[in-house]
């Protein structure tokens, strides 16, 4: 029996995590964001704002069909406009339709947005806030009152800040939640607003907290707020949201949870965190902040020496908590300084047995340090490491042999100094010539420029035998420039991403030409691609 | 007269920062953000470790040379090995050759990580600290002492962490810096710890704090270290970092000075932080962090309808900060209305006088917003901004013109999987069409890859009517992939910097060929450079 104190996760992925720049979910994405989040066990999911946007409406009806398993679906809205009837209001019309059994209502706390915002009265923005929730809890709604831009409407005004909460309350609300709408409040202020307000609010209110990180302390604040006997936080998953995002509870869970001993999840719910990240920003078609705290690629890399055998022998030196406890891991990273501990413990993680004693050990440490003195950098392409070591191993099985490719691109056209960028693409031409099964191949295709091109001719040639390679994309492809200073000579390190909607890998080719590179790194891809689609052990033949 | 309490700022982006999994500077990556940092007000500037690797040995004496403005530059190292003399230990003798004024001395302060890490004794350990300290205050060094692990040291042995700082103030350190080296440590308690650790100093002690992100809350706690009266904070510019990274300098600084009113950097410094930001991750070729607070490009974006028109009658409702006062703007996301304002100091800032009210300025900004629509971005290109604006000014001088190109690779040859990238050198061939006063030229040069040959092509055409151009060479070639999901069709940016041995100029492409960016850039570069040696008014013809 776990006695922690509670705290409620409320997630707004769904609502305001979506209003990110570059952000937007299709309603099948935000149908599969949900169903994960109520795998993972968040009570709380706002799924939007219904009669806002046509979207909203449908994902509802969707839900009302397939209904969440554990969590609360939560639909979004405003208080009723002023002077007007609730009755009258299309918006809160659209929320009954939504049929959830829990709507959050947002409202001003701050007499500037009444006035110079709604352009209204005091009164009447109290009146607007009692009158909708009194509304919808006649009509068997239970409320959660969101009051926006709390604090910077506390410090203004706070007699009139509190008269709104009590409205709220006396009208039926079950949560108060504070927001910070502009996210300018730094975590003492946080602290010392919520500790004065609860002393002026009856005893045992639910509270609530939501931030933003324009200051770069959502999650501080939150924090603060939880200390002050808060026991709701909203936030989003990875911190999407408007300008630099909303609280995120991929770290703030954690910080509660494994830190300060709350209770916000089951502790095998909490292990699929990591991997609810990154499914959320597959969805969600961002890439994975690989730098993120607690769920990041990176979290818990090490690199070099003694670091690694420190962490070996014990964790706590150079780990602030268990990566197992939510789903991430210890990542050794693979860099020149690495000797053969880095390199045995890498095996490892790639299902491969190898003896410290064992030459082969030694040969694979050496050819990294040869090719990572030409340029080669393995620490974020683990894929090509894979393949190296399998090489060193004889462990490679040759799934296909590349004879050579010819690139023709020709841009012979007239043009201004200014070129417009426009009327040079689609013009390059690769030629590839392949041997797969014995059977020899030669296929040509077109491109936007020379890599697309040798990309396409080399997919065209090999998706004959390996059907598979269809499924696989390029999630991201980077260039560095190595020793800038011999200029357009300089050698080329080219990082290709790649991914076949369940797994992703790196794989990476460095060259004086940048084609070259590529080739190296997109052959690689391809190869380990297929590597993954073969049971385990036809992969270590 | 500012009578605000001031906190020293100490950047460690060039050592600590430099440690992110993924980045890598080079010699002269590492001078430009020194001199950034320089030029921007911070006090403290940690250069490197020197004796770790060459390159930061290079860097330092680079200093000597050419020394900063106002900054300390500062070399980062270990206390002396165990059971050895200082004068015997290589690192103390490269920190020597440093020359700096300043050393930042690093020491453990965790038990566990002396008999586990150093294999020592607690004894032993503290003879290590003071003796370094010793030796190079001897030697004139002025010493901040970096207390490794300081906090989860001290939670497991208060008294003998406090040894080891009491033993580094008495060797004649000047600053101590607690360091929250795991990055486990969460706002409270880090303020708690910091208080209880201030009663046990000797008052008017200089302490530091140095926190990473691992918790998500690394400015968060230097704030709350600042709150108990801490007053120097280390950090990294956009949070660089080893694992989630380092504490945000461009988070932390307008947090300090803004909302705490803590004197940190001059008004007209401050300005300069969101360009610092911006040109620190184009050097380090990062993509810059839209999100981040403060000078992300969407800190300050506000979405259409009544928060923009809310914001221009009164920006407290929706901003809650000056986006000017970091040199940040107001964004609105569907129109685009500022920028004039930019043209004008900028074209101020090439020599060329333009009015507010002509009509050419916003053609300019016209075709700026166009081509940055299309992913140009003139920030670290200013060469081939005044190449704009001359254009739209009709002050353009056409030095010659390209009537197209052609680029061949041919790599036909048999090859291993794992290719040896020397096989495929040396084999790309440009032909170019040139007019250049009246007369054509055609001309073909072979290079290591595409874009050096087509460099070596053009260069051979030009240099008969302009022999300067034997002098310019390029410094540095950059390239970023623009929307890296788009794969190997992503569109590319090119950035290429150029100098002729007295002044230096970068200037960009954009293309989803590569060729064609790089052709886009190079053209630029010469005929920038070319402009150069014109006198001045003919330039301006």
């Amino acid at each position: 029996m776990n006695t922690a104190r509670p705290i409620w996760i409320y997630d707004t992925t769904l609502r305001d995590g979506a209003q990110r720049e570059g952000l937007s979910l299709s309603l099948e994405d935000k149908l599969r964001i949900a169903r994960k989040l109520d795998e993972m066990g968040v009570p709380f999911i706002e799924g939007g704002w219904p009669g806002a946007n046509p979207k909203d409406v449908k994902f509802f009806w969707k839900l009302q069909e397939n209904p969440l398993q554990q969590a609360e679906i939560v639909a979004f809205c405003s208080t009723r406009r002023p002077h007007k009837n609730a009755a009258d209001d299309r918006m809160l019309q659209a929320i009954l339709a939504a049929e959830t059994r829990w709507v959050t209502l947002f409202g001003k706390s701050w007499d500037l947005h009444v006035t110079e915002g709604l352009n209204t009265s005091l009164e009447e923005n109290l009146a607007m806030i009692g009158e909708t929730i009194a509304y919808l809890r006649d009509r068997g709604r239970r409320i959660i009152y969101d009051a926006e831009h709390w604090f910077d409407g506390y410090k203004h005004n706070p007699e009139y800040a509190l008269k709104t909460l009590k409205t709220a309350l006396e009208a039926g609300a079950e949560w108060l939640v504070f927001c910070d709408t502009n996210g300018g409040t730094l975590p003492q202020e946080i602290g010392c607003i919520v500790r004065e307000v609860i002393e002026n609010l009856p005893p045992q209110t639910q509270l609530g907290i939501h931030t933003h990180n324009d200051s770069g302390t959502a999650v501080a604040n939150a924090l603060a707020a939880v200390t002050e006997g808060v026991q709701m936080v909203q936030g989003t998953i990875n911190g999407y949201g408007e300008r630099c995002g909303n609280a995120n509870l991929c770290t703030l869970i954690p910080n509660l949870q494994l830190k300060l001993n709350y209770r916000c999840l089951e502790p095998e719910q909490l292990v699929q965190l990591t991997n609810t990240s990154r499914l959320i920003s597959e969805i969600a078609n961002l890439a994975p902040n690989d730098h993120a705290p607690f769920v990041g690629r990176s979290a818990f890399a090490h690199k070099g020496g003694i670091h690694v055998s420190a962490v070996a022998r014990n964790p706590l030196t150079y780990e602030h908590i268990t990566p197992q406890s939510i789903g991430n891991e210890r990542r050794i990273v693979i860099s020149d300084q690495s000797g053969l501990s880095n390199v045995l413990s890498k095996a490892r993680s790639f299902g491969i047995e190898l003896n410290k004693q064992d030459d082969t050990c030694r040969q694979i440490l050496q050819r990294l340090k040869e090719l990572e003195h030409e340029g080669y950098q393995f620490e974020a392409a683990e894929a090509s490491f894979e393949l190296l070591m399998r090489s060193v191993l004889g462990q490679r099985k040759q799934m296909f042999e590349i004879h050579g490719f010819q690139i023709h691109c020709d841009l012979l056209k007239e043009c201004d100094i200014l070129p417009d960028s426009d009327e040079f693409c689609n013009n390059a031409l690769a030629t590839i010539k392949v041997r797969v099964n014995g059977k020899e191949l030669l296929e040509v295709a077109e491109g936007n420029g020379p890599v697309s091109a040798l990309d396409a001719a080399l997919r065209k040639a090999l998706v004959k035998f390996y059907p598979e390679i269809a499924n696989f994309y390029l999630t991201d492809y980077k260039v560095r420039i190595l020793d800038g200073k011999a200029g357009t000579s300089a050698k080329t390190r080219v990082l290709v991403e790649w991914s076949n909607g369940e797994q992703r890998w790196t794989t990476l080719g460095v060259s004086t030409n940048i084609i070259d590179a590529s080739y190296q790194a997109v052959v690689e891809g391809i190869e380990y691609g297929l590597l993954l689609k073969l049971p385990s052990q036809a992969a270590a033949v």
